[in-house]
């Protein structure tokens, strides 16, 4: 595995070396003449492929979602979790279809709207002028909105019913997500504007955070959890789950934000996807060692849930912007997200809000960082206008999802009652048990 | 992430825009005059990078059944599904190398069998005119092997001998399989009659399934599963595990199906591939949630092993023609997948098949729907030509698949004695146990 | 998925079979110009997906070994091990970042040990005439220091103290195995010497093994493993847990030997990448295959541990030469290494050497008889040499390792007090249980 030279430099002329590494393409393009290019196939190519390989390892951290939300309920509650998740995803599937994707880009470029147009999937009969294939795209954004809702169901776990709890995913994720993406990457007023969200630290996490964070005030915090201003910890049934689920959602983070560049098939682009791989995952590497210190000094032992939500609160919080940093800004970024997690837990549970799996902290409080600090190394930010993008998108999502959360309750019922939660939802929602066999103590 | 218009229109000439997505290869050529192509040896690459990347996450499906699987049977067989799993696809390598890949490659056109020609490997040394490395092909091909021999263990779980269970696997992978496969994909007689398999809802799922059916009608049903005329449910031992298995065949479907387009490096094989992943994805999502429809409204109750069921039931359904359908055509034959495997279990259990894991339904009945299904997207299809593939294959592995267990059974006993299998596999057969320290409720 | 010969034979000269499989890109330059290749650019963006995409999947090896590990330890200790992978992974990191890369690539030709220049990370600034993405590069090589990392938490487990092992790990991957390293892949001595390891049998698991070795000497065995010259066997607490790990361990194996090959741009690139796949994979299997048949023998029972640590013993011997040999020398390579795992773990019972997982005889002694066996089927390589390069790494990694524990052991101590022991890790290190549902039996 020796690194062998193995291109003559004079293959690639030097002066690719003036390229800056997450230069804007206007940029790049200026210095095409000069830099090697591939043939217009191979990069249409590569930039199908880069939507594949990374859509389907994004797809997949809806597995990891559900192991870690699966470690992180008790046993009673395990079916259930895994029911809406796999049910989550599909339901995000069907509804990008037949709403979302429309929504996300027709929204015309400053517009705030799109014209709704019903039964719109990718366009096949197009002139292929964007230089990848339009279903590959499709697939990229749809598992993108799948994530969102994936950190609601977690949050609210272990006593939401079933069906209302889709009925949000299926408005969540045909409607609020749509909305308010278009605002940016489908060319809306944010984008108009100068907002900066490279992957979605903002638009795809701080909006899951937010809806699940009007959920859980809506629905309230499990039986048990609040008792005479005591805070009870609830364990988690299986660690090695949630471990598992959180490996998976670093694999995919690969994929959710070195995909976000959408584009692989020059030079520039390979060198900013490698860059966005080292960066996503360092900013997770210190995640997850701050959490570790962090918990060690404040509670004298290691928290391996709090260590997890480290990894996913650095991976979060590099998401706005995983390219331009350095490797030590990137740890610098994500040391951060890893002591938000760390720290705002037990500010959510002195408001009563029962986060079960700390999705809110993670994905909510370190997106808002993650879109806040994009300027520390991306000279075109302007921090005010990450401001106003944070507060836009978390307004709008906020409110929305109250709406919903409370039209929901006060029509079919959201919350499971006491009986059926104290029997655990597996029994009493699907008539069966996560793990018949064992014996709990 | 905005979608950014990276490549000028120009580049890519109009002309493109009249290939229609899934035309045959035949058209694609004639326009290939008008459409920029990668070069030679670009297109190699991306041939056989696909092969891999495609083979990688299928052959990371033999995790996905042996998840599946394990979370479907009781605790005290789960290290013997473990350990089945793992060693049918071992075997089915080592059989492919011995004897498979040459059955199904060397047929000749509209043959029926090809000479037997031990130990033949991949041909490193033939001319390269084929636009992709035989290695990777040969990788992909074994992978696929693999998966129809990962069906029968999950159908037999709990009560089949180890040792017998593992030479019907060495009969399927190095014969059955190859055998059959070599009429459709070595180019033998099913092909030259224009049947329709894309990627293998009959070649691969059905195959497995005939072989599982076969299987469990000489083995019988588990004891005290059938008493006094009622079905015993016999629950699995996780359903977490059971959805991580699922989960991760979803997964390795993109590489399933993409990969069977055999081709990446031109633009038009790069749309399809695309195309391939969004229908694959949309009829695993309708697939589950008509699946949590009909089981609300059968029983009440969703039940999440037959969403999870469902979900395969759509990616099987899928499998025999993912590029040609519409979005909304994949969702519609996914969703019946999704209603058969929800509606044929019952069924079964009439006529005393026990199918532990549900894989008959999920694989053998939507692999035959998959199939005659494809004249629906494709007008080059033939809907007798399907039916007839449907039952020459059907025929020709059912009943080798039953002389074998046959022999089997006649020979060496197929079944575990009863008191080993109250005991349970794993302590009889492995002497030890999946979870010792876990207790039994 | 018929094989359609898509490609005309003319694009493709036929000049390109004289190129021998497996051939030093020396020779591959030579015949370039009879060979079509991808343009510069083309290559480049190539070169570093197969860097990311093999990074990808080598980073989720560290999801692998923690749930076979999670699944080989007792329940007690499962939340530990958890941590203590990730935690490794995370420390690897930030220490190939600091020191580790910097000690691996600037040895200088022929050298020991490169000057220590702190926070070098990838270069940025340099120009590009490597043909790939220096970023893509230094993913792929971190990811390589945290695999022998994890290596080490596996034989360890379950009564090693958590801050002490985690000081070793930072020592193992910002020093230990960077210095070696570059021995050979910086450029350094062994590779000026002829040592031939092309993925790491022995710089990466030998190394791994050796520090494992030498932790597990100073750490000494479990309580109650060897109690009046008997050998308790401790089980793992789950099984199918291990299996997983197992499958994840083989499934990034494709990219720890595939992305090795350290490009994928040319005709020849991408047909030795997929040769690799092929040996790899069969090479599993047939230490698969040898461990269920010799298991069986030997102890009239199939042992699933041995099994799963079979499929690794195959991985790790034909990862020091997965190019050069035909698919019948990776079986017998394969099949050798599965049967040093089956015998080779009651040799380091008889010395009392408690290896919880069976690391040792996976990584340390198949790592050896990959590398010693190269020569096989690589006639470039010497026997001698190899012999060298095992001989002055084991030295070196063994001696400074136990230098490192002993150090620790008399400082800090590495061992927790037998009642932690007993109580298990989880209580007494982090406070809580892996399973804190599940009764014991």
């Amino acid at each position: 595995m020796k690194i062998n030279k193995k291109m003559k430099a004079s293959l690639l002329v030097s002066a690719i070396s003036a390229i800056a590494l997450g230069s804007v393409p206007a940029i790049a393009q200026e210095a095409a003449a000069e830099v090697p290019t591939a043939s217009d196939a191979s990069v249409f190519v590569f930039n199908t492929l880069l939507f594949l390989v990374s859509g389907m390892v994004v797809m997949f951290m809806a597995a990891g979602f559900s192991m870690l939300e699966v470690g992180l309920v008790r046993s009673k509650n395990a079916a259930t979790i895994c029911l809406k998740n796999i049910a989550l995803y599909s339901i995000a599937g069907i509804m990008v279809y037949l709403f979302g994707y429309n929504l996300i880009y027709t929204v015309g470029e400053g517009g705030f709207l799109a014209p709704l147009d019903v039964f719109w999937g990718a366009d096949d009969s197009a002139p292929i002028d964007t230089g990848y294939s339009s279903h590959s795209d499709w697939f990229f954004q749809m598992v993108f909105v799948a994530t969102a809702a994936s950190i609601v169901s977690g949050t609210l776990a272990e006593r939401i019913k079933l069906w209302p709890f889709l009925a949000f995913v299926a408005i969540l994720t045909g409607f609020i997500y749509p909305i308010q993406a278009s605002w940016e990457w489908g060319g809306g007023w944010l984008d108009a504007m100068g907002f900066s969200d490279f992957a979605g630290s903002t638009l795809v996490h701080s909006t899951g955070g937010w809806a699940a964070l009007a959920g859980a005030m809506v629905v309230g915090p499990r039986v048990g959890k609040y008792v005479d201003g005591r805070v009870a910890p609830l364990p988690g049934s299986s660690l090695p789950m949630a471990t598992l689920g959180t490996f998976i959602l670093w694999l995919g983070w690969f994929g959710f934000n070195g995909g976000s560049q959408l584009a692989l098939g020059t030079i520039e682009d390979a060198m900013s996807v490698a860059k966005i791989f080292v960066n996503t995952n360092m900013a997770a590497c210190a995640g997850v060692v701050v959490a570790m210190i962090l918990t060690q000094v404040l509670y004298k032992k290691v928290d391996l849930t709090i260590v997890l939500n480290g990894a996913i609160g650095g991976l979060v919080s590099i998401t706005a912007e995983p390219l331009t940093p350095s490797i030590g800004q990137a740890l610098f970024i994500g040391a951060v997200g890893g002591a938000i997690v760390t720290l705002a837990v037990p500010v959510l549970d002195r408001f009563k809000i029962d986060d079960v799996v700390g999705a809110i902290p993670a994905h909510l409080l370190c997106g808002i960082w993650g879109t806040v600090i994009v300027p520390l190394s991306n000279s075109e930010a302007m921090f005010h206008v990450q401001v106003i993008g944070v507060l836009a998108i978390g307004i709008f999502v906020f409110v929305v999802s109250l709406l919903c959360w409370l039209a929901l309750k006060y029509t079919v019922g959201v919350r499971a009652n006491e009986e059926d939660e104290r029997l655990g939802l597996d029994k009493t929602e699907l008539g069966l048990e996560a793990y018949p066999e064992f014996a709990k103590s």
